[in-house]
């Protein structure tokens, strides 16, 4: 039973406006790897899992979808409505991925320090934020 | 540089209405532990880090936060607006832990196969959507 419930962060799940620009910047941006595109008519929804390492995104393209709340692209709004938040990801020197990723042209949402340690946001290309921190940091 | 941009995935936000009951959910049904309380008054937030491995949730009860939209307590509907949606976590058995989640009285929102391999997602104590997926399955 206990073996059972052994559990790792397979992916987290997001809806986006155009799949293939997507795609693109968490490639170009972050380096991960388009592992898989698939289509579920049902959903009416395009699907591609971008992998990094174990970890994945699943990428969806739903044909109508809504737009992004305005509220989600701001780190401390986003909080203000419950619900599944921003996606972090650790690094060895956050400071130094965040102006990385400033000079490839990364749309940077927050910068700051939290118990001393440097972290950020980004936005994706949708809006989305994306949030640095140094690896085992809390 | 190549190093600098080495990712692993560090957490995942949650905004939640009650911070207790969710440390509880997160402790009770799936064996997280509580790494860390702290509040943020600028934020008018009441924060725990919860931690399984090396992966973490961060919970987040902002005073004042508006509700979870109603959508995005089902899987499907929760896609049709853009934004980050849910966590899906890996395990050895999915149809074995849906089971044993069911037991001791997790809401399940749905139970499926995809490509013949069990998956399915449950609410957490507030509604989120938590997905299970077979370790290593797209």
């Amino acid at each position: 039973m206990a073996e059972a419930m052994e559990l790792v962060p397979h992916h987290v799940g997001l809806s986006v406006p155009d799949l293939q620009s997507s795609i693109k910047w968490y490639q170009d941006m972050l380096g991960f790897i388009l592992e898989k595109q698939m289509e579920m008519p049902p959903l009416h929804a395009k699907i591609a899992f971008m992998k990094y390492g174990d970890f994945r995104i699943e990428l969806f393209e739903v044909a109508g979808a809504k737009p992004l709340p305005e509220d989600r692209r701001f780190p401390q709004k986003d909080l203000t409505t419950h619900g599944w938040k921003h996606l972090s990801i650790g690094v060895k020197e956050p400071k130094k991925v965040l102006e990385m990723l400033k000079n490839k042209g990364a749309d940077i949402a927050l910068e700051g320090e939290v118990n001393g340690e440097a972290m950020g946001f980004v936005r994706d290309n949708a809006g989305n934020l994306v949030e640095f921190n140094k690896i085992g940091f809390i």
